[in-house]
């Protein structure tokens, strides 16, 4: 955290954290919401507020007849720190900058030729740059770097075990991509990372538990139970993609049958189609009862997985995104009703928001991991 | 908790579970393991001791050179107080009394020769009575009492909502329990109170995340993730008997198709072998293939939703019970075959115990609950 290298009191983690998703906060708030004393609170935020990450906003409120002096919440202090955030595909890096409150102050992308490691280095090192050195002057507040990559991850080193659509096994990518860029990196599944995003940015904000499902080439899932990501105690979690949907379907690559994935991926929907993805959506868009078949089977499939982490952790809600939603209304009604029919009893009434995903926003994710990073967690 | 209506410091929480669950333990192991400084364990400690519930064992370790005086791990005192448990079923009153350490130290039944409330009341009553009163004397040192009950049971108010096999709805089982026995009560679903004895005193010790898989006329799940049990938001969670396995399978009583449940139920195994169960058993057990099939499916089936929640939440380990399992041999392999078939990657080396529940389990679960109540979670 900072300065970088020394640990940090878990209430001044628990501060910072809760002012930055929940903010502007009183102290007494903050108390009462961390379970902390109210000089545990003051002390815990002294040193922020010296490095400028938090400030006080005007007092606006009282906290009760006789309370004494009026409370000042505390607020984050956005332009403090930026932090750049990079998507890694297999044909494309996609960047952002950040700002302490994960609002993006610029983007930009490169396509890729090749996925060879030096490569996407090198690439990656002068997108850095395009980001830092361009209008805004991003530079001299920037020392954080996320990136997100799809596959198995392992957070805590950096290394990229495994990447699929890269090709990439047992890749240090934390190490390699700070000497590429000199900027202090994090690396986070992209399902991960996105989910953080939701969690402390956007729909998930508050919720104890929160699952986001991506749909796309592949069926991902991201989950947040008593407040904390899950991981996977073997480093899987979240395979929603991997959940039984129908024992005599499709063979999937994971070798087993009928998987959520093996009926609702992009691979399949083009199998079943007998045309490539655009085509099929075009196809269906245009009435076509085969095609527009293929699709409900896929939307079915998938809300069924959705139902299935309904039935098994009861998130508050739920978000469905991920780029397979350009074909938000081919899906749409047919993931609801797959939902519906499988979700037990009250889980029933989860609320579900199903809607396309910018491609940026992947970024944004990346860029928060390297913000969660900053506050230590 | 202690006394009865004061509200504890978190820290006295997070060491009386600690100990209780993990000791013993010295002071040491306890302020890295919990994150508090060494005076605030020693401070938290200092009631608990007082009260008798914990004490320190003759020093036996050294901290290290130079570390001053050798540390006395503490541990509980297991005679201080007895906490009784009940399981109530459609046909029967579990009960036992258990120590601190949720060790059984007696135990008795009774069966009920219907479910309605003021009856199953008189019968409860009157089994507590034989409990405390009998050989041990154990009434003087019981405050608590633990019920737990199939279907959807709140937790904090002591309300069950819905129980099917008792056919009760909305009963106030807590308050009308503590007129009936004199004793504090807890009232909590019997598969979360079995997974809480299975976390706090069985194979779930010390893993951050954890499940219980229960079979029987019911598929049943109780989870453990990021340290805590899951409730589920809108009071659904763990129900894997209604994770899809066919979707062209058999109606399912939740209103959809080829559920787990709807193919591995008790009720779907005596119709799909068109025999009572005991008698599936034998004629299965026989060599009977067409019965020997339906045992086969039925175990697939739950393999199948075992693994969704390896592959949805990851957990350290799960334990696979419940009444069903006396079948345990026609069972086993299939469960593991189902498991392996649809586990994703490495969610594969997620180990499944399975193994038969002694009935008296579901009440030492429900002794379990109270425990919890008393340690102020």
């Amino acid at each position: 955290m900072f300065p970088d290298g020394e640990t940090v009191a878990p209430a001044v983690t628990a501060v910072f954290t809760a002012v930055l998703t929940e903010g502007p906060i009183s102290r007494v708030a903050l108390a009462r919401r961390l379970d902390l004393s109210s000089a545990a609170v003051t002390k815990a935020a002294r040193p922020l507020i010296e490095m400028g990450y938090l400030e006080e906003l005007a007092a606006t409120e009282r906290t009760g007849p006789g309370a004494g002096r009026p409370a000042s919440p505390l607020v984050i202090r956005a332009d403090r720190e930026f932090f750049v955030g990079v998507k890694i595909t297999g044909d494309e890096l996609i960047g952002v900058v950040c700002d302490l409150g994960a609002q993006v102050r610029a983007s930009a992308h490169r396509r890729l030729a090749a996925a060879d490691l030096d490569y996407v280095l090198t690439q990656l090192g002068e997108l850095v740059d395009d980001l830092l050195d361009g209008p805004g002057d991003y530079r001299a507040r920037t020392r954080r770097l996320g990136l997100a990559v799809s596959g198995d991850v392992d957070h805590s080193t950096g290394l990229v075990r495994y990447s699929p659509f890269l090709r990439w096994r047992d890749v240090p990518l934390r190490e390699r991509a700070e000497k590429a860029t000199g900027l202090t990196v994090t690396v986070e599944n992209d399902v991960k990372a996105l989910t953080t995003a939701e969690h402390w940015f956007g729909e998930g904000v508050g919720a104890e538990s929160f699952a986001l499902v991506t749909v796309g080439a592949g069926i991902g899932c991201g989950l947040v139970v008593n407040g904390r990501l899950v991981s996977g105690s073997h480093g899987v979690a979240g395979e929603i993609g991997h959940v039984g949907f129908d024992v005599n379907g499709p063979a999937c690559h994971c070798g087993s049958r009928g998987c959520v994935e093996a009926v609702a991926g992009t691979d399949a929907i083009i199998r079943d189609a007998g045309l490539r993805f655009d085509d099929a959506v075009a196809a269906a868009r245009a009435g076509d009862e085969r095609v527009g078949a293929v699709f409900a089977r896929a939307g079915e499939a998938i809300g069924c997985g959705i139902a299935a982490v309904a039935n098994l952790v009861g998130p508050d809600r739920i978000v469905v995104s991920g780029e397979g939603l350009s074909a938000y209304d081919l899906f749409e009604p047919h993931i609801r009703a797959g939902f519906q029919r499988q979700a037990f009893g009250a889980a029933a009434d989860c609320p579900l928001s199903i809607r396309p995903l910018p491609f940026e926003e992947w970024a944004r994710g990346a860029a928060t991991v390297s913000i969660k990073a900053l506050v230590g967690q």
